[in-house]
């Protein structure tokens, strides 16, 4: 019998690509979804490419509807999550991919977010290096009741600089990461500067300065996979792709280490890994070859002159930036395999 | 009577800027344009935008034809220059927006680009702080007979940290910058990875590790502006967009500094330029502000949690980057008012 | 002494790119920039690009403030134009490009727009035949103190037909366009399916079926070019570009009609044109060619297996199609040579 | 045991995206990829997003290695399919996305194509009309060992036209398609014109004048659903988006046919249909909702002014357009589920 699943959330883009994925997944099938504005419309007309799908009728996001399910995918805008998941019932698996539930350090919540402060959940990043990479965050998550999925930044920053920092190989302080991203990252905002008119044939940066939301999340994966005193400059940069995200991302290497060093530490940590894969020495990823997938590719090398490792990641913002990690996690809580459903191969050109 | 112009290599893309530009100059007129392959055809061949020089034929790329004008514009491939601009009189204004005059450091020339070294020329990069800001390189460009035209990238990185460099309030060791460019960068090269299908919805960072061409032009402007022991982490990465680039440039704070003498620094070194302009405290800019236009904005801001000022430098790669770099030289080695003929406001949306 | 200008409606894309034009424009010098919403706010925050006027600020669209202009461009929704110009003086000259003075019929008004009806202004196609080519709008406009200016769409099939009509070697019912144009031709609007997530990697046709706005302006011209029962399927497609219009435009050949009477009638049409220019048999344009220029290319060819002719017509749908052509109107009214100020290059790559 | 598969010109876009598909069915397993220029390459170096088939390594297309397989995908250039047809065993089930096979008149094949005729092979387009409707190509396709793929076009236009040629509620002749198409339709071949650079922001028509190779291949089918004296008009509009067709085509009403008359036709059609879907009155397809999916989305309507139908079809050209169209073709021919291992949903935005 198929686990039943609900999406609340699920006109965004990233309730969207939920469902997407979902769809195609052999063990799930989805009996709820829920929005806010778009209630009482039927899927098609929010989400026309979702054929499979398109008899669904978005429903109002009520926990009790919600509740019916077996799995709930929260893709609720930042700080609506919490009312929600406070009336969910213990025993349903509850994935949120929004902010609420991330952050353990309630202070970093209040000066990124603000608000009331729900608690930090059951990290939904397998792949993330823990204690110098004596384990990774996947142990964590078989079982799992609750699960926050990263921010899509954050994982493509975090996967790119975790083994380094876990293997002592770079210095946690003085980090920089300028992160390439797709106007899907903003969500289906009614913004002015969102129109196709304004992001075509431009490039702009913004939350310029340490003041982006994702910042404190990519400290505290730092700081688990083992680094202490983790700083980082980190700039998003808008540019005129609809999804995708390509970080570049550089540390100081630690003294005395050499380019072999650097490259073994990536591939100890990445070996044997499904959806995390770290390409030979002069490769380097496009953000396309992500499109669709749940894979995250890593280049590598070291910049001797400037004495800084430099670490290319691409993914896809919607699927293993929030989609497909979503799945990935609930897989690993339920004891399903771990890349149950989940693409491997992008969708390119 | 209007000054003759010959622009070689005109069937480029900055060959064709170069042209646009000219035939919107009130004091310049386009009578020579030469090409390589193409030589023989009608420009109209190659620039079907360029109606008004539709008459125009293209010329094989030889010395004597082009000596017949006042001023040479060489839009060549690097290397190529030399050979050409050996055999030019010495009374023609010549404006190389190759790479074969730029580097004074015979070394770095070889490490970086290799073959024979042709020596430097003035610089053309008339906002170019010179010795802690006492001058700047405008004032080297009055009378000049030879001209380097800055690489694209190099002129977005210097605009934005040239400023701090030469005042003292960054440290010049350690600088980072990740640097967004369209395809027109990198040429009409028929090569598979700039083809529509491979870049629409795709970003991918390249010359990575301290590897690109530009890194040494970087330095060296650098350290003209007041800097030593310049070090820089510099990587390019492709984004689908035909025109612009957006540079974002970090470097730690000087001790001591605050962010009023940070932005002040800036203040100083920008006031009064027509093309070059700092945008107010919390305003970054976008490159598709500049498409078209003889313009570079600039956003600044300290991340004081990071120890690190964040500046972001938005140029069109082909008019502040190259062509209009070119003529605004040429304008000042020839007496003329330094914006003549060139645009101040982009082409948006 | 400079002609004194004002725009209204100036924080839009037409409003923005009269603003450009005008900035550029030996003769004119804008004084007044009026907006609805926008009213207070500096020129710059809307449109960052149009760094030569950011000193403007913009006021409320006031008939008061705006009569202090000689010349007064209006770019205000469809239906606001009316009331505004009822209050301006006689002797202003006023450029309206909206489309509340186009349509002659007050029965084509009130079937496709509604509300009150203006009446018809002299119509800024310059190079519109009429009367079988017997002479060309043009000559209607010198002198003139109320101008129309024509729909994006209309300009491009208009300019594409109506040779072929005029000689009589097209049959004039039975005609079909589809129509490619850029976002910008929607405006600025906040709606879902504007935005760049949407419309990037993606077509779609709207207001299909004859229910397009300008199908009745498009008659309307191709009538005055002495078609009799003028019937067209128009249907535009939107596509991921910002500007810019390719009309594909077929008509059955007249009986007896040859391939070569059908190129010499569209020649004989646009011979000594300075903004509508016929490419040579074979030679399709792209509508990049024209990007911010005011110049229409039109190719031709004859389909003898179809028994049709198909001409394909690209203008950047905010100068020839808008701006540009406010300006040239304008240009003719005022007696000024009617290329003053107007680009005939475009902006490419 | 898996059905093993070969995919010969597996480094262009449609040997990718048949890989693609390939790699997420069920039941076929690809053993064998063969290429010309790039044999002996891993598939990772043509194709990095294909992380799941990176192990493969590409051989040289020679017939005794494609004959190991059950199925033989072949995505060679037009006219290269033949020679290497000819060598495969009988038992072999050969799938050709190319044009060798397409056309069943040599007359046609040489007038559009050239070169030798190889004869025509069962069509790949399951959902094509034939014979006013008494039954589809799909009963054709069952047990058939020899399959030519539609092209991609082609499938376009013909979903859209075949219900009204086939019910008669539309005139055969005079038929006017236009028809938007992405930059993956060209193939990755290194052209100028295909350049980034070149495409962004601009739209131009190509092959204008019935002179497009796919034209004969539409009439044939058209024929077979039902026309007589089939006739259209057709040119394609390249458009910067690297994937999708959009297709207008409008036809005729026949007399005293009414819009319900028409609705009713392709609904009946399409009734039941998995990959081929009408939308509502009113509602018309965008390209994007078909990427990645073998989903063709009809639109349609009545332009009583006209008196025309128009009909807006869009596919993914390489999935229902080409690689999808093969796979759903080789599950009927092997007598699979047909829309096993197919993409119903679109990957958006």
């Amino acid at each position: 019998m198929p686990i039943s699943v609900a999406v609340a959330g699920a006109s965004g883009y990233a309730g969207g690509e939920l469902l997407r994925l979902l769809a195609a997944h052999p063990e799930f099938e989805v009996n709820v979804v829920t929005a806010h504005q778009n209630a009482g419309q039927p899927l098609s007309a929010v989400h026309p490419h979702l054929r499979s799908l398109r008899d669904l009728v978005l429903q109002p996001t009520d926990p009790a509807i919600l509740a019916e399910a077996d799995v709930v995918f929260l893709a609720l805008p930042h700080g609506a999550s919490g009312a929600v998941t406070a009336r969910l019932p213990e025993d349903v698996l509850v994935i949120d991919c929004g902010a609420d539930h991330r952050l353990t350090d309630p202070a970093a919540w209040d000066a990124f977010y603000g608000g009331d402060y729900h608690g930090a959940w059951n990290y939904g990043l397998p792949e993330l290096l823990l204690d110098g990479g004596a384990t990774k965050q996947r142990e964590n998550l078989v079982g799992a009741t609750r699960i926050a999925v990263p921010g899509c930044n954050v994982t493509a920053i975090t996967l790119g600089l975790a083994p380094g920092i876990a293997a002592g190989v770079i210095e946690p302080n003085d980090l920089v990461a300028v992160l390439a991203v797709g106007t899907s990252g903003a969500g289906k905002s009614l913004r002015a500067d969102l129109l196709f008119s304004e992001q075509s044939g431009s490039a702009g940066a913004y939350a310029v300065g340490g003041v982006h939301r994702h910042t404190p999340e990519i400290v505290q994966n730092l700081q688990a996979a083992g680094g202490a005193g983790v700083t980082i400059s980190f700039t998003p940069v808008l540019i005129p792709m609809s999804r995708g995200i390509l970080a570049t991302s550089t540390a100081r290497l630690a003294p005395g280490v050499s380019a072999t060093d650097v490259r073994e530490a990536w591939e100890a940590a990445y070996a044997g890994e499904t959806f995390v894969q770290l390409l030979p020495e002069g490769s380097f990823p496009r953000s396309g070859d992500t499109t669709g997938a749940n894979t995250a590719l890593i280049g590598l090398t070291v910049d001797e002159n400037a004495g800084r490792v430099v670490v290319v990641s691409a993914i896809d913002n919607l699927v293993k930036g929030t989609a497909g990690a979503a799945i990935q996690s609930a897989n690993l809580a339920l004891g399903l395999p771990e890349a149950t459903g989940l693409p491997q191969n992008g969708v390119a050109p």
